[in-house]
């Protein structure tokens, strides 16, 4: 979705290129050694963005603009003693924009980053316009990879003569009974999945309950149809990519076998068949006590922090309707949606018009069966394949592969635009994309379907960001809603009849079956299930970036809200999102947690403030 | 085990080299377009070697001479029609010798390949002194991967409204019943499976079945402290390396794990707690006829091919000795044996010098238990270290990836040195081991051990392809027995009694138990359980090279017998050995059962004789 700001080749001025980033460095490696701030920021841009992912903030933050950056070094630079700023890879020049990666270091860490810099033409030299820092490893606590790797074998006599599978039988037996695990990671998705694989490796005992029967349900439990629309190549998890056989959109049961394996190789502490009924946090102890049912089991855990890895798609939002109880038919939420395979020869109406009830209704007109899917409000539609080639391919594609990308390199080029302006550089790429796409927009609105483009025209990813809603990636159910083999109505629900839905323009609908592609809630939702209302609100909303879009109130917050950092209540974290985001920010919060874990001093620059409930 | 071959960065001459190479290809490319076999055979040394794996032979072939090379020219280069050689990365020169990864295509497909050239210093310039050629794909045929890899979700309207997983059902439940297999792979240990996979992505239709609960029984099942004794960079399988935390040797358990969940995500047909009863080859028909137990259903398949995938590993040989009879322990073969956990308290024999033995001693004495080792014949000892240093490390091993060695140049690098002359380059190695290694060696000898290096001092690797056995990799054991935790008795067994083994040399040992590490008989012991001693007679032994020493009996067979290649037993294959070879000779078998699918015309130049019945 970057291509704008991609990094080019551009031979010529290669050398050059790397001459200007390194003089940036030093000067920007000196002034940080001399603690003199006014230096520092001397050297970013008047609009110039710092996004900080645990390196130097213990948050995730994007401080904007040169007073901010003052003030967050003001705090920080003193304890972070950041040093040692080289570049991972020649740095490259394009359109006056010089980019680079960079590997430094901190008083307690390991870090990679972004820079990029721009010349005003004001004489003063190329500034600095982005620059993303990012905690990779703490010292003393890297993870067992490659070199480092555990030998498995033990060679020479052992002492402890248990073989590996009962070491792991033992260890299983133990965590949760007589071992209180540090972290207890709350759903078993490919978030908390994610988060259990990092926790692993980095030695810090953690369980991740799930309420289904095995890793994966998750997946498997949805309609038939159900494929991924992110491609493969942005959906790796981390440490094992999936294989160069492996589909494009894998469909959800494939995925679902994936995660059950990942988590057996990966080792990850797992318990199904878990579900959590209560959680509160003894302050005191600085410890949660979390009321547990595995698999008809009552017990209770003691888990220092808690994470919620429910997903974004975790908590059905299902309206209410006048008359939903004198409805005859079936009705359900498209979540426990089975797929078409027990209505055919009946009506179904599907409440909603973006990811789920496209998909759902696809699958039910290819088996012949009446649908009526209906638009309440617009709908951004990008086709995949143009999502795929305009939107993601210079990062995430084959061509990206073959052209020396890597995930890492991706993850942080992605990860460096700030959310700020992040609009800006989307706006130009989905008018690419309506332009080339006209002659199927002109049909969609010509079948009555009511488009947008994101409130301000910057298209799918911006819009997930800021609402999580409102889109669906076409893989083909479009051009059914527009040769109107989806039949297609409009407007609000007004109440259900005994065999229709009334719409509120007094639109009957028959229907033997309702569907409701509703949506889903904040995930604080699920914090006040567990944990009461009060803990739900001292959170507040989660997700969303405070643009004062559709569903995306302000005032600007600068990062996810709640996501992946500390929140307003201790130990307590959120976990979630697709699976790019499952793996890069995994990553960022299971450093967070090991830091704690090793008792480091973890001060949290910019603790987001509260604005909104829910 | 290369490292005095290996191609090494000689910046001063890399352009020469490349030259050198570049005009010595376009020659050969010339002569091989002007079917000049004479002026070919003219560019390679007096001493030199082609290795063939497919793309000119249909066969595993290695022709050594120029006269040797002339003749399979004279056969097979008019339909072979090669063309194309480039050099894939830029060649190196070391020693006198140019090295040069290679492209090429023929007639039917794409190879990869390696050529050493050396300059006898005649003023005849560098003449080729070995050349490896292998098939990569076949034109028409190749594997969806990367760019071609398949959608997964199909977009647009579908006509096939089933999901993935109802499709994956649906072919479960006709294959072997409604449709019958082109290729039957008895056998599911990693050597099945990689052919599985292999054979899955060529589309060709193929089971896989195997007498265990799930795939991974072939190692859970084994003694419990077993772990691999190659190193992860040396294992991987096809398509989908292992992560970079997974351990150097991994536990059997761990990799049983790894299999059943590689056998799952590569979607291999795969049948469980299924075993073959017999099997006979209609020459009319040219089909199979098997019969099957499939967890207790039985029923006939007609494949067109089979495999023997049972591994090297898979006949116990059991010895007779008198009284076994009256013997009032337990005896079972190192296969049966679960680990020491039922025998603390008792007095252990194992019969037998090498890998499992070895292994088993270990686990019994850590446990505390009585153990006697029974050395019938000198062994090969090389420390895990060593061997990892100084024979694996310059392929597999951390320090190659990170100079830039990928697993298919080190297959293709293992795979380009001639079995003729490979003992010569590895003799130095081993000399070089016992050399580092001094004091090791003269404790175990003090103690009484029979040492060897193999019949010429060529170590480990040699001794594995002459014979496949009389080596241990040493993970700990010896040092148990040079200090004599693990007891020590020599020479033959004579007889058993009631609670003791007799040696030839009197010597009585106490026992409650023994085991009988007495190793693996040849594969076509299976082929004669399933198909009648004529037809394991008429394939003859299986393994080995033939180079006249202990256990490998000569004439000289230039490749290992009756392995991945055609034998005398029309569509009889013979698949298996570790995971290294399971993963690089599964690719030769792969293709050439793919070519006969596809009815391409595979003539076999030089099929082996047989010479040896077991």
């Amino acid at each position: 979705m970057t291509q704008t700001l991609e990094p080019t080749d551009t031979d010529v001025a290669a050398s050059d290129a790397q001459a200007v980033v390194a003089k940036w460095l030093a000067d920007f490696e000196a002034a940080l050694a001399a603690r003199d701030i006014p230096a520092v920021t001397s050297m970013f841009a008047t609009d110039s963005y710092w996004r900080d992912l645990v390196a130097f903030t213990w948050n995730l933050k994007t401080v904007e603009g040169r007073d901010a950056i003052a003030d967050m070094l003001g705090a920080r630079l003193d304890a972070t003693s950041p040093s040692t700023f080289r570049t991972s890879e020649p740095a490259t020049e394009d359109g006056g924009v010089y980019t680079a990666f960079l590997n430094f270091e901190t008083e307690v860490g390991r870090g990679e980053g972004l820079l990029r810099l721009r010349d005003a033409g004001d004489g003063a030299g190329p500034l600095a316009w982005t620059l993303l820092t990012t905690l990779q490893e703490l010292k003393g606590h890297e993870e067992p990879l490659g070199d480092t790797r555990v030998m498995g074998a033990v060679h020479g006599q052992s002492t402890d003569t248990r073989s590996w599978a009962e070491r792991r039988a033992d260890e299983e037996a133990e965590l949760g009974y007589a071992a209180q695990p540090y972290v207890l990671v709350i759903g078993g998705g490919q978030g908390g999945i994610a988060l259990g694989a990092r926790l692993r490796q980095l030695g810090v005992p953690s369980i991740v309950v799930d309420k289904h029967d095995r890793p994966g349900d998750q997946w498997r439990n949805r309609y038939k149809s159900l494929c991924l629309h992110d491609p493969v190549w942005y959906d790796h998890l981390p440490y094992l990519p999936f294989p160069a056989n492996w589909p494009v959109f894998a469909p959800k049961d494939k995925i679902g076998d994936w995660l059950e394996f990942y988590t057996r190789v990966m080792e990850v502490p797992y318990w199904s068949k878990t579900t959590c009924t209560s959680a509160s946090y003894d302050e005191a102890a600085g410890k949660w006590t979390v009321q547990i049912n595995r698999d008809g089991e009552e017990l209770t855990l003691y888990p220092t922090q808690l994470v919620l890895a429910t997903g974004m798609s975790g908590k059905a939002n299902v309206p209410t309707f006048d008359g939903q109880d004198v409805f005859a038919g079936e009705q359900h939420h498209s979540s426990a949606h089975p797929g078409p395979d027990n209505y055919v020869g009946k009506k179904v109406v599907v409440i909603g018009a973006n990811n789920s009830s496209h998909d759902i209704c696809k699958a039910l007109v290819e088996n012949g069966i009446d649908t009526t899917m209906v638009q309440r409000s617009s709908t951004h539609i990008v086709k995949s394949d143009s999502l795929m080639d305009l939107g993601l391919g210079d990062l995430y594609s084959e061509r990206a592969v073959a052209s020396g990308m890597t995930t890492k390199k991706a993850d942080l080029t992605f990860a460096s635009l700030p959310y700020r302006i992040m609009h800006e550089f989307q706006i130009p790429i989905y008018n690419a994309i309506r332009e080339r796409d006209k002659d199927f927009y002109s049909r969609l609105e010509a079948a009555g379907f009511d488009l947008d483009f994101g409130d301000d025209d910057s298209g799918l990813f911006v819009k997930y960001l800021r609402r999580g809603s409102g889109y669906y990636i076409d893989v083909g159910a479009s051009e059914l809603v527009a040769n109107g083999t989806i039949k297609l109505a409009h407007g609000g629900v007004d109440h259900l009849t005994e065999n229709s839905v009334v719409l509120t323009d007094g639109t009957e609908l028959p229907a033997d079956v309702v569907v409701y592609a509703t949506g889903y809630g904040s995930m604080n939702g699920w914090a006040a299930d567990l944990m009461g209302q009060d803990v739900a609100d001292r959170v507040g909303k989660v997700w969303g970036l405070g643009s004062d879009t559709t569903k995306d109130p302000g005032p600007w917050e600068g990062e996810q809200r709640n996501m992946w950092k500390p929140t307003q209540q201790q130990n307590l974290w959120f976990h979630g999102g697709n699976l790019h985001q499952s793996r890069h920010y995994s990553l960022y919060l299971a450093l967070q947690l090991k830091a704690r874990f090793e008792g480091l001093d973890t001060p949290v620059y910019g603790l987001q403030e509260v604005h909104h409930l829910s």
